[in-house]
């Protein structure tokens, strides 16, 4: 089709308060399958107040895991999916409870469940053969818009790629600012710096048209009020507005595409296990050239809020590191040709990507 | 739940063409029940280019329907199903073509076809006790966000109600604006204004958040460009704006209420048949004490246009009929209540709504 014909999350529930409300959500899903849910859950809140908060039953799985080490891998999700398969056989959902890694595994594990054979298989746009099992999101730090996105980004032994179908779209997203007040404020920044950056890439670039600008423009106006007007900084009302702001940025994504900050920072975070905001805070820093209002502005909200980010990261990697992330960032043609138009084959060559890495 | 989970329409196309994509949409949905489609189209359409593009089999039923007679009726969706069912059985879908009349009779078809008895029955929220059939809305004027909502609005004997459950909410909705292009341009405001007016209703009461805020202050700013600022007009452009306005301007609405401008437009439609958004017009242009810069720049976008709305209205009501309309009016107090706060009973009392109904 021409027009692409976007699958929306099946239901939401926004509000202060509103993670309450995620076993009479779940309930009426119990009778599905297995009967029983997975919870998929940030190592961060082991042992903290949220794991009372639960309302899990005592036949559900709980994974805690660390997302720190590095991002989602194939490997991980596969070796999850056959523990989970042959511990309780199929469930009647997958809760993910943490950040876009955290989403993201739970979105693929709701897909790898019911697809055979490794997720490597599936990395791409439809690959999946059979709908996942039922999955809710509740995200705790907001900005990566992997709460509404039909991505669920892995990295494997090739490539860093999504599964990406309309299965993947979560089924129900609780989004409770309450959760993402706890957020240290490195990443909190970085985070809502991912949406900033959809925005900016959503909106400059060919494939943008109203209804992804409508979007972009007002998650780009959401994004001033949180890290830069007045009342700037993390306090409820802002944690409020981030968290439709990065459900907005992600939306303007539907009808657009990421560009050269997001191509390159994929290569940055496959080679060296980079963290997926982290990395595009590292990168759009150096982008003046390409995004010159959003980079000004970012430097501004960097000042604001005191982040250090690191120079000179590039003095450490050699041609051929140079090389290999340069491949990773040259191998997702549409970031280019929606950043740089029908002929960015003449812009975006090896040589150019490498020297847009050695700015860094 | 204290906080509302909402659904979501399934899936959304958008784009100018988008609607040469309606067959191939729906032909995975074709071996569903008895193997045709319905389509409910406005009467505006009948012999004009639209017909040619449907792209529909000889097995599906086509209705055009007149919505300017009146609003949609119980009587009328009762008697529609009725002649559907003993025709040719339960259908794959329902396909409405039109404006958010049509929209509401595809969505309150869609669901009685598979609930017995009146759809009277059915008026108000979460009564409907069966999944209807699968609905695909195509708008053809925008701004009511009936596209977007879960309610489908019908007259009955007794009160002008919505049928609203998750069910209602489309599974389809295909926003092609190039389908608005020939709205006249008295319609093309009426409609507009109704998006103009649900957010600032969304926005001016108790029951709004973060959520409703981000969404209606959103397409009110779309609003502006359509229909205010030095492009405004009737164009391809704004055409595709106002497409996601209406949309916007209908999730504005998930997390917050309508208010005093609705409340008396349906006990004026409800009276005098009055269609909802010119009532709406008629109406909110008296509301400056409630709505002070809202009113101000509606009145610049009717200078703007050369719209003029009838005056002196009220002159041939006499007390019997402010009556009936103003029970109809009192009879919603959740709009009172979140126009006027938890003590609204005293102020929007029946001798204050029938002042208001007077200021026409």
């Amino acid at each position: 089709m021409t027009h692409k014909n976007f699958k929306n999350i099946d239901r939401v529930t926004y509000g202060r308060g509103s993670f309450s409300q995620l076993g009479e959500t779940i309930a009426p899903i119990r009778s599905e399958n297995n009967r029983y849910f997975v919870y998929i859950i940030d190592q961060y809140f082991h042992g903290k107040d949220l794991h009372a908060r639960l309302q899990n039953q005592p036949e559900d799985l709980i994974y805690y895991i660390d997302v720190d080490p590095h991002e989602p891998t194939t490997e991980q999700i596969d070796q999850l999916r056959d523990k989970i398969l042959s511990e309780k056989g199929l469930p009647s959902g997958v809760i993910g409870i943490g950040g876009g890694s955290i989403m993201d595994i739970a979105k693929a594990i709701s897909s790898m469940l019911t697809n055979e054979g490794s997720s490597t298989l599936y990395q791409g746009l439809n690959l999946i053969k059979k709908a996942g099992v039922y999955h809710l999101g509740v995200p705790t730090i907001s900005g990566t818009g992997a709460e509404v996105s039909m991505t669920a980004v892995l990295t494997g032994p090739e490539k860093k790629l999504g599964l990406k179908c309309d299965w993947t779209v979560f089924n129900q997203v609780i989004l409770d600012p309450e959760l993402i007040a706890s957020v240290p404020t490195d990443w909190w920044f970085y985070a809502g710096m991912d949406t900033y950056i959809h925005c900016i890439e959503s909106h400059n670039g060919i494939r943008n048209n109203a209804f992804s600008l409508a979007y972009g423009d007002q998650a780009l106006h959401l994004c001033r009020e949180v890290y830069l007007n007045e009342k700037a900084g993390q306090s409820p009302d802002n944690d409020d507005i981030l968290m439709v702001a990065s459900l907005m940025g992600g939306l303007s994504l539907t009808y657009s595409e990421v560009g050269v900050c997001h191509a390159l920072s994929y290569g940055l975070s496959k080679i060296h296990g980079t963290r997926h905001c982290y990395a595009n805070c590292l990168i759009f820093q150096h982008l003046e050239d390409i995004y010159p209002q959003g980079v000004k502005e970012f430097k501004e909200m960097i000042r604001k809020h005191k982040i250090e980010l690191p120079q000179n990261v590039s003095k450490d990697w050699d041609e051929a590191t140079l090389d290999k992330m340069a491949t990773v960032s040259y191998n997702l043609p549409f970031m280019w040709q929606h950043a740089f138009g029908d002929n960015y084959k003449e812009i975006a060559t090896m040589d150019y990507i490498k020297d847009l890495f050695r700015r860094l």
